[in-house]
C-alpha cells in the first residue's frame, strides 16, 4: 500500500533535488515537540510497566478518557490497526466512506467480508464499523455524540466501532474524549502525528475491556520503546504546548488552503495537519510539484485530489507558494 | 507473565534500598554499545524504506546471513515472537526443555498444541520446533549442524524450526549464521541484549521466506523506531565494538562464576550475558540480596536457582560479592 513519507519513491522517479525536498507528503506536524534528551537508561534498560502505566495515565489526562477506561500504547497506532481484526471474529466489517486504505485492508487480510458505507446509517448494520474522525484524506467529520450512540446500537448486539482519532489534536470537540466507553468501541490516537514526532513510533488505543485487554496481551510486555515513553510523557502532559500549536497550526492551514486556491485548487478541505484539494490537472501539478523538490500526496484513488502537509516556516510556504503558481502555469 | 526487569515487584516487596538497586534481573549488557546522539529528524521523519532496508543489510553481515535470505525487523525479538504462531495454521508444536516461557505461552495462546520435549530427538515429530539457542536460563547449547539437519526434516514436510538466539551474540559459532535457509526455519535475533540498548525495542526476523515476508506484512509499513534504525545500523556495523565486548563478557562472567560459586552457588551456567546457578536456599539468598538492594531473577519452576545478569562495574562486582557472602552465612 502506498503512504505519504514515502520521499525514496520520488527521489527515484524525479532525481535528488538540488534545494533538496520539500516534503509535504504525510500529515506529521512540521513543529515538532522539543523533547528534551533522553536519560541513558531510557535506551539501556527494558521499559518497566509502572513507567508505562504512568504514560497511559497521562495520555488518559491528555484524551480525556475517563479513568475507568482500558488504555493501551503500542509501536505507533498503525501497529494496532493492523492488530485489531485479529481479536474479532470474522465477521462483516463496514469503513465508511474512501479513507485512509489500512484499514479496509487489514481487516480484508485477516478474513473479514469488507464494504465501503457511504454513510453511517448505512454503515450500522455490520458488526463492525470503522470511521476515521476526522477523516484523512477529506477531513470529513461525524459528530462524536452520533458516534456515542452508534457505539451503544453496536454494543447492544456485541459489535464494535472502531474511531481512529490519528487527525483529532487540533480539533479536540470532534474526538469522543469523555464519551470513550468500555463496551463496543475502541478509539485511537496517533501520537506522532500532532507532536510532530513520527519515528517515534507511539499510539493508543482505549474503550472496549475486552479488546483494549487483548491488545495489550498481543502488544506483549514491552510495547513501547524508553524514548518513546520519554517523550510520550512530557509531551502529553504539556498542555499549554497544544493549545499553542492548536492556534498556530489552524493559522498554517488556512495560510496553506489560500496557496492552494491561487495555485487553482477548489474543494479545499482537511484538517490542521493537512489540507486536499481537487485540481483538473492534478497529475500534471504533481509532476511539476516533484520536479521542483515537492512532494506532495497522490492518491491512485482519488486521481484529481492531492494533499499538502504544513510547510514548516516562512522559507517553505513562500517555496511552495511560488512552484504552485508555476505548475499551475505550466499545467494550464 | 513473570520477567527479569521488573524492578517495580522488588520495590513493592523491599522498598527503595538506600544505594539504589543493583538491577541483575535481565540479560542485558550493562556496557551499552556508545550510541551517537540522534538527528532530529530520526524522530519527526516516519522511517523510509531504504532505511529500513540499510538496517536489514547491517544485520544480515553482522549475523552472517546470506544475502538471499529474507530478513524483518521489528521492535524487539518479543514482538516477534508473538506473532509467529498467528502465521502458521494450528497444530502441534514441540518447545525443547524448559525455557523462556514466552514461546510456550504464545503458542498455546494461539490455539496449538503445546508440549514440552527433554530432547531434540523427541520434539522432531511436531509440525513447529522452537529451540531457544543459547538456551535461557540454563545455557544449554545445540550445535548449529544439528539445528540445520532439523530444519531440513521439518522443511520436507512442511514443519518449521524456530531458533531464538537472543542470546547467541557472544559466542557467535553457535548461531545458525549462514546456515540459515529460506525455507522451514526462521531464527530470531534480539538487539537490545548483546548491544545493552533493550529500551530502543529492535529485533529480527530471518530465514523462511513466506513466514517472514508475513512477518514483515503483520508489523506493517513500520515496523521500527528512528531511533532504534540509527541505533542498529551504527551498532550492527562496528564488528570491532562487537569482538572486544565479547572478549569482555567472557572476562566478566568468569568473575561472576566465582563469586557466586564463593557464595554457595553450584552447577553454574549461562552464557556471557548471564548465569544461572543452584543453591540449596536459593529462596533464602534471594531475599537477602534483595534486602541488600541487589534484584536477581528468581523463577516459579525452578525454586531452587536464580540467574544473575552481568553487573557493570568493580563496585557493582564488589557490592554483589560481599553481599552474596553475607547471603550465603545468613542462609547457612
Amino acid at each position: 500500500m502506498r503512504h505519504g513519507g514515502d520521499l525514496a519513491a520520488g527521489e527515484a522517479a524525479f532525481g535528488r533535488p538540488r534545494e533538496g525536498w520539500l516534503d509535504l507528503s504525510t500529515g506529521v506536524n512540521p513543529h515538532a515537540y522539543p523533547v528534551p534528551p533522553f536519560a541513558p537508561e531510557r535506551l539501556t534498560r527494558l521499559p518497566e510497566k509502572p513507567e508505562i502505566d504512568e504514560l497511559l495515565a497521562v495520555a488518559r489526562a491528555a484524551y480525556g478518557w475517563s479513568a475507568d477506561i482500558p488504555v493501551a500504547a503500542g509501536p505507533g497506532a498503525q501497529a494496532m490497526i493492523q492488530l485489531l481484526p485479529y481479536l474479532r471474529v470474522r465477521g462483516e466489517v463496514a469503513v465508511l466512506g474512501r479513507t485512509y486504505g489500512e484499514h479496509a485492508y487489514v481487516w480484508a487480510r485477516a478474513g473479514h467480508v469488507v464494504r465501503e458505507a457511504r454513510t453511517l446509517q448505512k454503515a450500522e448494520e455490520a458488526q463492525v464499523v470503522v470511521v476515521v474522525n476526522p477523516d484523512n484524506p477529506t477531513g470529513r467529520t461525524v459528530p462524536p455524540e452520533e458516534l456515542a450512540a452508534l457505539a451503544e446500537t453496536l454494543a447492544a448486539r456485541d459489535g464494535l466501532l472502531v474511531v481512529d482519532e490519528a487527525f483529532a489534536d487540533v480539533t479536540p470537540e470532534i474526538a469522543l474524549g469523555d464519551r470513550v466507553k468500555s463496551r463496543g468501541m475502541v478509539v485511537l490516537r496517533s501520537f506522532g502525528k500532532f507532536y510532530g514526532l513520527a519515528g517515534l513510533r507511539l499510539g493508543f488505543a482505549a474503550g472496549d475491556e475486552e479488546m483494549v485487554t487483548e491488545l495489550a496481551g498481543e502488544l506483549g510486555p514491552w510495547p513501547v520503546s524508553g524514548p518513546a515513553i520519554a517523550a510520550g510523557r512530557a509531551a502529553l502532559a504539556d498542555g499549554g504546548w497544544a493549545a499553542g500549536m492548536r492556534v498556530r497550526l489552524v493559522a498554517d492551514s488556512m495560510r496553506l488552503d489560500a496557496a492552494l486556491a491561487r495555485g487553482g485548487f477548489t474543494g479545499l478541505r482537511g484538517c490542521g495537519l493537512f489540507r486536499t484539494g481537487r485540481h483538473e490537472r492534478a497529475g500534471a501539478v504533481h509532476r511539476s510539484l516533484a520536479e521542483a523538490g515537492i512532494w506532495c500526496r497522490a492518491f491512485d484513488n482519488r486521481p484529481n485530489q492531492l494533499r499538502f502537509g504544513i510547510p514548516g516556516d516562512d522559507a517553505a510556504f513562500e517555496r511552495l507558494e511560488s512552484a504552485l503558481i508555476s505548475a499551475f502555469e505550466q499545467a494550464l
